[in-house]
């Protein structure tokens, strides 16, 4: 082989590599989206794709005519051929775990759910998964041949230690140690682990046409939970608490809380405190489906305490925004999508409360995109982790030594 | 020249490359530290060492003699030669600006402060500090001849937006716009600017022996500011007013603040406010000579004011650290060196906001390290962008499109 075939050789691998990673990390794209995000021109993208579609590794997975603007004839898009990996995503909540499935094309290819009593132990959560899993694959023919990685979403602060450092118990519930190796030995493949709500925040991020770099996301749920992508990276903080705006002081003469100081966000802003709130101000609402048929019917008392909430959620939110300037606040949880006025109101509030910071876009605050149930996207999210927004996050199948907040048991 | 030969001489060149890139960030290191620091066995570095000795690349700067812990030989300590290269700092205050000049080793050699009239036009404040420089060098014989980079501090927020995007006006100040190209075209060097409060934060960060990655940064001063360094990496957020603590509301039916709003930090915990304040308690306070003199005798109506103040830059401090989960919180400003139960206050009041989260560090408030007269040298951390901290920080030497916060006239 001559030097000039061999350098050559050498380029063409390495732009296909590119051209290859970049569809891992954004799904089916145009040849134009794809030329501009690996910069090569036109004319050299399409000899490589053309070489990577007569080789089977990518194929055209449709046009963009859904998604276009303006006129024109629909370019085609291409994706890696879904065959060629599959994504495990993982989210365990209080009461469920959700398992999602994605192929290499970033389509979620099987999804379930199973519900549990109230918080079981760890090891009957894991055999669950595993059932559900086991079901998945059976009903729906998804299988695991080329799996490239497992996400898993835990509830509570997730710090990943584990090689001499003890688990860290919180609101005295147990970090869920184990989970992560229990996955590894099972299906052989890298496992990220980290709160739920934090991968909530990142789904969110990444949920954008233009992923969002700076973002606050908060969750109103049982709890009031929340994440942080700062400066296009999921903020763990230094003991793996970053996020935690639910024990934000809210009102230093408030209700006690569960983690033992007063007024904090969860004891006013929380699903239970809302309902609460609304049945003491005469409503009769002791769920989220009487709580949606009283706004439905415009109760006033109602509406009344939905916008207390929303203002001081507004200001908890105004204080974060002020420390980190985010291009997007975002509000999750089913309450949001039942009342709205709360996520209104949240924007008023947070509108004076960065009144004094110029800004090109007056509404910041909006609806979460992913429902609750959608858990397992989250954690689908931090293992496509080839995004640019998860630069700084830990590579799956980096070494336990270089990035504490992941492990890999291969 | 064999195969052999080749790889060997250049895996040499890495080593050597390793070895003087710590040196660059860490300063003086004994050779146990740098082994430490590059990974390589003590033998292998004890070879790379003599022969940069032996060619002049670095020095024998010292012992560590008085920082050494334990008994022991103390051990040489190696530097690079310092006339290798000089770092120039400027940090342009309200009222002054102050020059300090560090050399290769990371040894500040030079430094000067020049006063001037309230915020003059900005081509008076460059008129002044190049004036500074010149007199600075010819009086103590530093000269520029291997300048590496310069970094410029500034009051107000900074986005380093330029092209296309116009500058930033915030609270009716200009941002300094032309000032990075000002320094450049004087010196040749690539420039680097942001926020003096920012960089105060990352001068703290980096001030400890081992650099903390996560930090809250909150200055007490004319005006009150902050930075954060989340991750390792100074933030900016997504217009360049993260950190802006100082307009979080501390009181929503507070006094009415410069910015518009009401009972923001600023109006409470500025100094002019706390010396206010201190009058209005019924103390002879005006300036910060008097509050120290208060202070000296116990003065028991300015000591309740204090504590006040502290537990209100406790709460805000609060919020911020539940949402960031810092290792450290560090308050700056002359007044918590006069007033020191300010912080114990604020420490205080911050360890009941943090009660949920548990933490190896009960003690994670600190008074800052630097005063603000040490302004520049926060602008010459910033240039030491070596540092691990610095991971993610415009690299002075980057292109202009790939680090929009920062922008080289080479």
């Amino acid at each position: 082989m001559s030097m000039t075939t061999g350098v050559h050789a050498l380029v063409r691998r390495t732009h296909e590599e590119r051209v290859l990673a970049a569809l891992r990390a954004h799904g089916a794209l145009s040849r134009g989206e794809l030329a501009r995000r690996v910069g090569l021109s036109r004319t050299t993208l399409s000899e490589i794709t053309a070489n990577l579609l007569q080789r089977g590794a990518i194929i055209v997975a449709d046009t963009d005519a859904a998604t276009r603007a303006g006129s024109g004839r629909p370019a085609e898009r291409l994706a890696l051929d879904p065959d060629s990996g599959q994504f495990l995503g993982v989210d365990f909540g209080h009461r469920r775990v959700h398992v999602a499935v994605a192929d290499a094309s970033h389509e979620i290819i099987a999804q379930g759910v199973e519900r549990y009593d109230d918080d079981p132990p760890w090891a009957e959560r894991l055999e669950i998964a595993f059932d559900l899993i086991d079901r998945l694959s059976r009903d729906t023919g998804v299988h695991f041949g080329a799996l490239q990685s497992i996400g898993i979403g835990v509830p509570g602060p997730y710090t990943g230690a584990r090689a001499g450092t003890p688990a860290v118990s919180w609101k005295n519930q147990l970090a869920p140690d184990g989970v992560d190796l229990a996955f590894a030995e099972r299906f052989g493949a890298p496992v990220v682990v980290d709160n739920n709500t934090r991968l909530a925040a990142l789904a969110e991020a990444i949920s954008r046409p233009d992923a969002v770099d700076n973002l606050i996301y908060l969750r109103l749920s049982d709890g009031v939970g929340g994440g942080l992508v700062v400066s296009g990276r999921l903020v763990t903080g230094s003991r793996g608490f970053a996020g935690e705006l639910g024990h934000v002081t809210a009102n230093p003469s408030g209700a006690p809380c569960r983690c033992g100081k007063r007024g904090c966000l969860e004891t006013i802003a929380s699903v239970p405190s809302i309902l609460r709130a609304c049945s003491e101000a005469g409503a009769d609402v002791e769920n989220l489906a009487d709580l949606a048929a009283a706004v439905a019917k415009g109760d006033p008392a109602v509406d009344a305490v939905l916008r207390e909430v929303g203002s001081t959620v507004g200001r908890v939110l105004g204080a974060a925004a002020m420390t980190l300037n985010p291009r997007e606040v975002v509000i999750g949880g089913e309450i949001v999508r039942i009342a709205p006025v709360l996520v209104e109101q949240a924007a008023a509030t947070l509108r004076y409360e960065l009144y004094s910071i110029p800004s090109d876009q007056p509404h910041i605050v909006r609806a979460a995109q992913l429902r609750d149930s959608d858990g397992a996207l989250g954690a689908i999210a931090a293992i496509f982790h080839q995004s640019p927004l998860l630069a700084g996050y830990p590579d799956p199948t980096a070494s336990v030594e270089n990035a504490p907040q992941q492990r890999s048991a291969l």
